[in-house]
């Protein structure tokens, strides 16, 4: 059973202010680099692992896509994407992401934004997604960094004397499994998994890797957000694109 | 041009040190990691850069190789190659490993064991592989960790009043580029390099990626060298396998 944690109220209230603030990590770094990384979605069908509002949602359906379906785990999400986003070309359920199969449809593109760091079983969903793609179909996510996900056991960042963050502290990297971390005084649970093990299960689904990204920020964006001079020590984001074969020879 | 340290007499005698111990990071970690990337090499025309002593083309005849070629940017290691490994099957030259193409050959499998970090241009040196193996060729290699070549300013690791590393202290990750370090006493330069840079200029140069380790000890290796514990804090060695098509699309 996945965690649902946005059906919380408390954690849904202040995570809808965090996701509406124009200056956030995800829409200054996360969203442009997830969107450098689309196929073209003209005319394609879609499907949105963890969809939260429905903005991302809207934003294929502008890129052209036929039908979007968006996912989530949590009822209050959903509700609020099927408010805030209703469009006659996008269908919202509320499920878990790792039960995909029983869609019992197939998709040309397969996108998650910051979703899939919260799942147990990455290779299970890899493969899930997998054959949940037509040939020749495209699967694009970003997830929170492994060096994040490690989750210093000494609190993340030492700080000079002004409050600079100076370094990060590095712990437990090759030490991959749950974590459990406090965010918006909720406690969140996550999965750390090392790069070669989320490349090694995308092969082992039968993926071929085509697009990595660790994105860092623009000068501007550290003029519009000054903390954000970390992510050249320690990024927050890691984005993938895996397509699955043409001519499917697994 | 390429630095030619191995040519210090001093770093090079403490260098053949480090290599002839039983119980080095190389022989417990990294040399089992690459042995398990190998293809089979039975009938393979091989090429090794920076090949050192020569112990690692002997081991590819071993596994079956028709002819190795080891290449060496120092001529004291090619000199000690020919003297501690001479073998028909094996053809020792000294060259920098940016130059591959004057050899106007094609390979099975290019093979490199920890000497990619002390290259400028990966992406000239994977554009230079990729024209040098044959269709359905291998590229494989190991390098220090892009922890570790992120090279703390701050002096790696912290340590707690007994002397134990608690954790690593990363900075600089996004910061690509040169790296000056001291090794034996000796000045050493590395360049370092993110993990999508690495992966992007694969997948630019025409390859498929297929297979990545980040190697952790056994208990039997901590038993043999305590100090391993810190690799599951931050490893040593990154490994990838890439693959260039077996009809060349590119």
């Amino acid at each position: 059973m996945q965690q649902n944690l946005y059906d919380n109220e408390t954690f849904f209230n202040q995570y809808r202010e965090l996701r509406e603030n124009p200056a956030s990590y995800n829409v200054l770094l996360e969203q442009p680099a997830l969107h450098r990384m689309l196929p073209p979605l003209a005319g394609k069908q879609v499907l949105d692992l963890g969809c939260g509002f429905g903005d991302g949602c809207v934003g294929y359906l502008a890129l052209g896509a036929a039908h979007v379906t968006g996912i989530d785990l949590s009822q209050n999400m959903i509700e609020a994407a099927q408010k805030k986003n209703p469009r006659a070309e996008i269908t919202y359920i509320c499920m878990d992401m790792t039960k995909i199969e029983d869609l019992q449809e197939t998709f040309d593109v397969i996108i998650s934004s910051l979703a899939i760091h919260y799942i147990r079983d990455f290779q299970g969903l890899a493969d899930s997604v997998f054959r949940c793609l037509k040939p020749g179909g495209k699967f694009v996510f970003s997830q929170e960094h492994p060096l994040t996900t490690a989750c210093s056991s000494y609190g993340n960042w030492q700080r000079d004397e002004t409050g600079k963050c100076i370094y990060y502290k590095l712990d437990g990297y090759c030490r991959p499994g749950k974590r459990t971390v406090t965010w918006m005084d909720c406690t969140v649970q996550k999965y750390h998994r090392t790069f070669s093990q989320i490349i090694s299960q995308l092969l082992c689904a039968g993926f071929q890797v085509e697009a990595m990204q660790e994105p860092v920020p623009t000068q501007e964006n550290i003029r519009q957000v000054p903390r954000m001079y970390r992510e050249y020590d320690k990024p927050s984001f890691l984005l993938l694109r895996a397509g699955k074969p043409a001519e499917n020879m697994k």
